[in-house]
């Protein structure tokens, strides 16, 4: 293992997915998706997948916090040198990696989703259809396109745990059971979102939070 | 075709423009009112108008991300060096070059928008009255000057279509059929709005989403 | 009249007064108050006044942009170069400084204005009690003191006019009729607020538009 | 005393400590939770607490406005030169600082505290269970843990006062009958908030926050 400072995030493919993933914490905390420490994002090149840490707060995050993981040995490449603890969310982000071949997955802590988790007390899927959005939301990943504006969306929801790593093995299950569908709603909590790179990422996210927005207000609207 | 990789983005009023176009995405991304990949912007020097590209994100955009198209002979006359397509909203922005003799357009794709086609599912426009802002709204252009507070304005809806370039027609009709309109609405989707300058059709654009807020604000208040 | 392109913007207090306008029409914009063109800000430094010119997006103000008036002999000590027109708030603001002797005023377009409008179709005014905020509200002037949160403040309605030129004789008579009140709201509009200083003109415009936001949730939720 | 225009803040650890305080309160400008000059935070090191001073903007608060305490003394170990009072809220942020051993305080007027007193006329304190976020609340300091999500945490609601610093008594009496709070809502004005770290503070500020939204829109959407 590398014991510089910055070690492999010091130049190249890693350091771009490190300082994307500084400025991206900074965008989600604006955005209000993540707040204290709740939240988190990972990015991949190739083997090598960068996380963020735990109990950072989100908009001071810098390269010397984050960590490398090789996804193939689960082994960290690099550590930071401050005695900071990897996210709770790493085995559910290598859930997004392994079950999908993802490149990111970004988790959020939306009140979108508590609300729709409130609504839908009972069902396994949060469902919409008919938004102009849909057209930016691919079925799983876009090497199977996009959906369109008359199909149905379906995002699963998953039940919340004690503990983030509890989450493991539903989420693993949600993500498999549900191969058209780029994201999961854990009740209460917030999302898990993936894609094909990292600008997929993003743009997912903000499309399925989008969405979860649009379909919120225009139920609200329906209903006065 | 200028193959340098700026081209005739280097400098002049098309950088200018350029500029403004990559400016403007960060607003409207900060706004709100684009998302993910969403919404779009032109701006026009003559019979030059710069695009921005389809899949970038709007607050990423750069100058070497833009296209410039001739409005006569419709051929681009600079492409970016990356494979980039350009904006699915060129024939859309088109049309408002052509039927208005505008200077830029902007597409949001604001939630509002979505709410007023719940609201009036059967309306072939939105009107309203009473506000000051329609003192910041053109009849269509401002050569025709503006409305009065007691006036009542009336925006268009048109149907949303499954491709963005299958809007063209009925976007164009509604164009033609309401000349004191600067805007159209697409239900379920988002607004199309121009003007005589850059500065006009943002100006326009944001008066015209006001009124959509303050709109709904207050039925919202008087239903209570 | 000095004719340099800043005159005597270019140095001194009315510079920094000129500095603070732009920056306070970034902050007026990004908070939603101002939009396209719509709303303004005057601060004075002894009898010269700094005024905002009309349709200059709040965002882009700079200081060659801006007027300088004397508000003895009404005359214009400094013009910008550009062919602008000064605010068409002037005559507004004119009113606040000399009825009030105050040293700024602002005028917000905030969409609370419009529904506290609403709400009370028949009032002369709004009136609010028991809300911590009052605290730092001043009795029209700090000379006079502040509210305490079990007083109630009283703010003046006035009717909106088809030109904002055309408000003065009411804004007047709103200012000497309430002379407890550091602001007045121009039904469907906005409001006037101004203060001893800049500081305070910027404080008050916050803590009235605060009490109005408080107030509209606060009715709301004892409503449902 | 340092007679020095920053004294004691030209450097090291307290000079940290006023630049956080800076950059912070800018935070806390942006997400709306002080307003005009509500709210305060103040931050500490050692024996030495770093307290804004009372009536300065938030957003433009710099390292020459703070003021120093001694908190074993209550002697100021420095004074900004500006004729500038200490923050009315520093008895309260003293009571903090003691009954439990904190190293920040942040008092914020968030509008969510003024609806759940509204919510709540006749309760010692506001509770809430089921949510995510509680998992990143403390147990009134983080040496005692963090809440579960099936827990229910309890936040105690003190009556405002006509003064600041008539708060004292019972903000002193409510964090040591509830140990297991890490704020308190100050009913019709906003909470104050600490933490075991200036990060802690932040972070528990946030989450509380967090949580009030949360609660708020949820019992909405359930009353609809």
């Amino acid at each position: 293992m590398n014991s510089g400072e910055l070690g492999c995030l010091e130049g190249g493919d890693l350091r771009i997915c490190g300082e994307l993933i500084c400025t991206i914490c900074q965008d989600l905390y604006n955005s209000g998706w993540v707040t204290g420490t709740g939240g988190g994002i990972t990015i991949r090149s190739g083997d090598a997948i960068v996380i963020a840490p735990s109990g950072v707060q989100k908009e001071r995050m810098r390269l010397e916090h984050l960590f490398v993981m090789s996804l193939k040995t689960r082994e960290y490449i690099h550590k930071p040198l401050q005695p900071l603890k990897p996210s709770q969310c790493t085995p559910l982000f290598l859930a997004a990696y392994t079950c999908r071949d993802a490149y990111a997955c970004i988790h959020t802590h939306s009140q979108e989703a508590i609300l729709l988790s409130e609504l839908f007390p009972n069902s396994d899927y949060f469902s919409a259809s008919g938004f102009e959005v849909l057209r930016h939301i691919p079925r799983g990943t876009k090497k199977n396109g996009f959906y369109s504006i008359t199909d149905t969306v379906k995002i699963p929801f998953i039940d919340n745990t004690a503990h983030e790593r509890d989450l493991h093995d539903s989420l693993k299950a949600a993500i498999l059971a549900y191969p058209e569908a780029c994201a999961v709603i854990v009740r209460d909590h917030g999302i898990y979102c993936w894609g094909d790179s990292w600008q997929d990422t993003k743009m997912n996210t903000e499309a399925v939070e989008y969405l979860f927005q649009a379909y919120l207000r225009s139920r609200k609207i329906k209903s006065n």
